[in-house]
């Protein structure tokens, strides 16, 4: 390992750029330009642009029509520390507290600990590495590059897309690369082929004009709280299927060679039970549980809430209640059409008695595209040169991240999604966490993968 | 009106008597005092009992065994004065806000303002005057009186059942009376001869081990927020019949005089819409909603919760999820029963891949008596000669007291429940009252009551 970059991801890893933090713009915008300073030293034109929000980071090389072009998408912010004060007396746990402080990186046993170690900065700094090594060695690389690195991932990357359309001409390119995913078990090479989309919603229903007394009033009017819960419990058919007319009208069905792919993968059932310490896997029946994570919709209470909320009991009938719920997506279904289906779901099914306001949250598109697509074998190539002997997994990835999505209508291009993070990299967590050695095998990686592009 | 009674049921206001408070237990001790002199000094012999609590009072004449006996019950402590502080610049809301000191009672256009005013000591007091008057006219009452005035009613009159039980025999009566429900209008003699009672669970649902990235792992495992919301959908079928396996089994009917009756009389469904402020009136199909608060039994969310509460979203899927219920009963309900048919719904529905625990909370039972045996037939004279003029509402309440069916457990006997606060006497509100002429009436019922059971 070279010394300087891992000294390098160290220096960069101790900037608190949290993005959500008000406290922090300082050293948001302090990460930015040593960011920026980076890439213009190892031999790139490096240029930091305001936003509204926090800077977003554009290094290039110098291009020439006659290369494919690469763009290398990455954020610099890291999540908030979110840790519990330690009580007196009380011994650090390592789910709730973290070990070494989250910005003053630690190198334990081939592992290197501190916020954004993972997510995302030691995933992009790989690719940085990856490149300064091909400029060092032969002064050129094989692609025209750019870097796009934003500031805002965490809280929704509010300005990133308007600045990819005002700036749609400069940021043309190929194909997209983004490590900010993950591998699904040490030393398999990951290639993730498709994201959920997500759309929010949020329910609140109203009864009588203030909480009343449930024994004097009990029987004659409706209970919010009793209403949320039939709106909810409608959501869903005894198979686990979801029972808003018209949901699954756009789902593109899960491929047959997925089924087969995804079988003989190193990652079952039996570990999403292990890993989340559920009593049982549940949900829409003739899938198995990573079948429904990575191929299929989902409709989820994230909160929900109204009434009494302390200890024992009140006999109150609430005024209101509320569901907080996100819909997970996937290809080919859109936000803003499954919030109409869903709006319309509740209007339908609300009880009489009381008065339902059904609001509009986030939403982001499902990404899915095709890992045979030459870039896609190109990526296949390079993730087998970098973990040598390895079969690479063919993934999709339950989660959201809407800006490939975006990538996708802006910008018009595909998004290769390469995975360095392992399964307990605590991304978001307490000690969160990114091995030495997926550093080296991402510098390996970002090698290969602007070789294997180029020829494509 | 005597002026001393007036003084001294203001007297009597002026104990802050707030018996959940332990700041004020000393105050809750110096108004039972102040009571067991007030009972002496009329004329009756007037004991003061501790309890691991509040001090019980008990005043009697002497007993003669050719007459009835009757037990009039009430109680001295009151509700905590519950006033939000008023900010810098705000105008005090008599919704919210006290316009005199709880504990300096003002008399204002013929009304009693403060705590306690209506509920109890007000109602209390005009027997203790009524009594006064007797003593003083004739120097002897038409029946052998006890007086039984806990302290602890507010808060669940928690040793009252034991006080009961271990002096059964010096409390042997015939009949109880008890002024501490309402009128249904004002001028109405209101004579309630039943109540619901009440069995209370908590539903807890948990599922993973923490809370989960709806993203990473939505599909694959139960939402214990979702189950919750099942759950208690599936309490109720769609015409507001509880679906509670053998709920109704022990439940008395409506009987046909008391549909006609309530029909007549001048609180309408109109009016609990109005008081209320509800959208629409809805319940259980077949009956009118008086009819469903007075003699139908209910299951009612007071609170429910699981996972993010706060503003926006956060996605995740909770690991735990509650709900807390009420159960309101009618006779012949028990609350043991009721709870036993509850848990083994909720076992029977609750979907797979999570964890129930249901927990039984406080139980009361209900009570239903007949206004027309011979006591509630005397009971009916007396209010008639109380409110002269007047026809006489036989309701019943949808609220629990449960010490009446103690009352009968224990003693053997009815409870005559003769009300007579107002509708609007912000009973456990701010500014609680009390009119003067609801007072003189309670004397004047006091006087009739006594006189009309010496006869039965």
């Amino acid at each position: 390992m070279n010394d300087r970059h891992l000294s390098d991801l160290l220096a960069f890893l101790r900037y608190p750029s949290v993005s959500t933090d008000p406290a922090r713009k300082e050293d948001v915008a302090r990460c930015a330009a040593w960011l920026a300073g980076k890439l213009e030293s190892i031999g790139l034109q490096a240029a930091t642009y305001p936003t509204p929000g926090h800077p977003i980071v554009v290094a290039r090389n110098a291009h020439r029509a006659d290369r494919r072009t690469v763009l290398i998408y990455g954020h610099y912010d890291v999540q908030p520390v979110d840790e519990p004060e330690l009580l007196e007396g009380e011994t650090p746990d390592p789910n709730r507290h973290w070990m070494t402080s989250p910005f003053e990186p630690a190198l334990r046993d081939g592992v290197i600990y501190g916020r954004g170690a993972a997510d995302n900065k030691g995933q992009l700094f790989s690719h940085v590495c990856g490149v300064s090594e091909m400029l060092e060695g032969s002064r050129e690389l094989p692609v025209n590059l750019v870097f796009l690195v934003e500031g805002e991932e965490e809280i929704g990357s509010v300005n990133f897309g308007a600045f990819l359309h005002a700036h749609r001409e400069e940021l043309r390119c190929d194909i997209i690369a983004v490590s900010d995913t993950g591998m699904i078990a040490p030393g398999v090479p990951t290639f993730t082929y498709g994201l959920r989309g997500i759309a929010a919603a949020e329910l609140r229903v109203t009864g009588a004009a203030s909480d009343l007394h449930s024994g004097i009033y009990g029987g004659a009017v409706g209970n919010p709280a009793t209403c949320v819960a039939r709106l909810v419990a409608s959501l869903h058919h005894a198979d686990g299927r979801i029972a808003v007319a018209g949901f699954y009208d756009d789902v593109t069905p899960l491929a047959e060679w997925e089924r087969a792919a995804w079988s003989r993968l190193p990652l079952t059932d039996a570990d999403l039970q292990r890993v989340t310490g559920a009593p049982d896997l549940v949900g829409e029946a003739g899938y198995s549980a990573l079948e429904r994570v990575w191929a299929r919709p989902t409709a989820e209470v994230n909160g929900i809430g109204g009434g009494f909320q302390g200890v024992g009991s009140k006999t109150v009938i609430p005024r209101e209640a509320f569901a907080k719920l996100t819909f997970r997506l996937v290809a080919d279904q859109h936000p803003a059409g499954v919030f109409a289906k869903v709006k319309a779901h509740f209007e339908t099914h609300c009880p009489r008695g009381v008065r339902l306001e059904v609001k509009q949250g986030h939403g982001g598109e499902p990404y899915l595209t095709s890992p045979n697509l030459p870039a896609g074998l190109a990526a296949q190539n390079a993730l087998r040169r970098a973990f040598p002997g390895r079969e690479v997994a063919l993934i999709r990835e339950g989660g959201s991240i809407p800006i490939v999505a975006t990538f996708r209508q802006v910008l018009g291009v595909e998004t290769l999604l390469l995975g360095l993070a392992l399964p307990d990299c605590r991304a978001h967590a307490p000690n969160e966490n990114f091995p030495v050695e997926n550093f080296e095998a991402g510098i390996r990686l970002n090698r290969a993968l602007l070789e294997e592009l180029a020829q494509k």
